[in-house]
């Protein structure tokens, strides 16, 4: 069990708190605004009402103790700014900051941060992806390359083994689990057929599956 | 190739305009400060300055034309709310929505919005998942029951290889593929042998998963 610190309890940072709180750890949750700390005080092992731009706040509590603290304050850059300075001088091996834009994080990467995440960016290419073709679900990017995609399959699929289809061949893709209502099947054999409503897991190279996505949504 | 309008280019609307125009879409963006419009104008195919809370913008930008309508003001309820309403009056197939919490959510349904997302809470869930063990580096939740995960390879797995060690039976989990350094094997034999540094692309149900995290994270 770790130790985390989340300060700045906005939507990402609560939601964080809260999913860290449920995994079973102990989590710290920090904002300024009171009404905040009340309404999070369930979710999490302590909710304490702090301003992080008084210097001895985050000395005060013992900041230094914690395994990873998140700093999740969006808006207020010097707020940001200097949490994530006085984590690091404080000692915190594992400070992840949220950043506004690509200069903010650059600047919080400057400063110590370990690492800059950007949720509403990150979220923003995801929902994307998905909107281009209706079918595509979800996606995970492995690297530059490779992608993974949850798909709905596509209609000239339909009633077709995996063997008929091809897929590796004729796509680049592979087929590593097929969804249907509410049943998984995480080892496809090549014999199974493609059902009308199955939700195909594929992994493959980005390109094709950029065609595929593109095919499906016309 | 579709047309999307978005509506609000904060960092999530903006990030979501932009990776549609590069997806090769046609995105109108929509936004009420001048600045905005400007900044994005460069990576969009039409940026318009307006405010959605006169009533008449929306059909004068002929907002029936496009395919989806993204609507992305998070902290305005009341302009979010009637935006949502007008798109849905005007004709539009499909309005998603971002909510900023679960009330807002249910109110954008009642009123007609497709699909309500809350881009911050569910990052937030994503990077608490990624921070409980450092080794689980992205996910993907299939179903309540399983998941997709990219983890880097335990050190008890070193040096043996996938026969050996049995995943499906002692951990029911299936690996799906392999990545080391820069290359992908997405379709892993038996007889791969698991290197130190490997990252392992694997599905199998949430529980399980969590288990592996939690050992990974000592
Ligand atoms: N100096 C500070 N000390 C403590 N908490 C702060 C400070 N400044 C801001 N906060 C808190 O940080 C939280 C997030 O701030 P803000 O809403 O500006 O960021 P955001 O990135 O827009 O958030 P969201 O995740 O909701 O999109 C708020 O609850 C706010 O009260
Ligand atoms: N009535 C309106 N008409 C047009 N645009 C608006 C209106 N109200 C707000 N916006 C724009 O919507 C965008 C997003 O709004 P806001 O920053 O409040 O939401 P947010 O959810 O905090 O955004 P983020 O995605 O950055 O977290 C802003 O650029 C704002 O100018
Ligand atoms: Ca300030
Ligand atoms: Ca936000
Ligand atoms: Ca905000
Ligand atoms: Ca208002």
């Amino acid at each position: 069990m770790k130790q985390f610190a989340v300060i700045g309890c906005g939507r990402f940072g609560s939601s964080v708190a809260k999913t860290l709180y449920n995994l079973g750890n102990e989590v710290l949750a920090i904002d300024k605004d009171e009404e905040i700390v009340q309404e999070i005080s369930e979710h999490v092992t302590h909710a304490v009402q702090a301003d992080v731009m008084d210097e001895n706040v985050l000395k005060e509590l013992g900041i230094r103790n914690f395994d990873v603290v998140i700093i999740s304050i969006g808006s207020d850059l010097e707020a940001s700014i200097l949490a994530t300075l006085i984590a690091k001088e404080l000692g915190v091996k594992w400070v992840i900051a949220k950043a506004q834009s690509e200069l903010h994080g650059k600047v919080l990467s400057k400063i110590g941060a370990d690492k800059i995440i950007f949720p509403e960016r990150d979220m923003g290419v995801r929902v994307a992806h998905n909107l281009v073709s209706t079918n595509v679900l979800d996606f995970i990017e492995l690297s530059p390359d490779y992608s993974i995609v949850e798909i709905t399959a596509i209609s000239e699929w339909e009633n077709k083994s995996l063997r008929e289809l091809k897929l590796p061949t004729k796509f680049g893709i592979n087929v590593m689990a097929i969804k249907r209502e509410k049943c998984i099947n995480v080892s496809p054999y090549a014999d199974d057929v493609i059902l009308h409503g199955d939700i195909l897991i594929v992994i493959g190279n980005t390109e094709d599956i950029k065609k595929i996505e593109k095919n499906a949504g016309d």
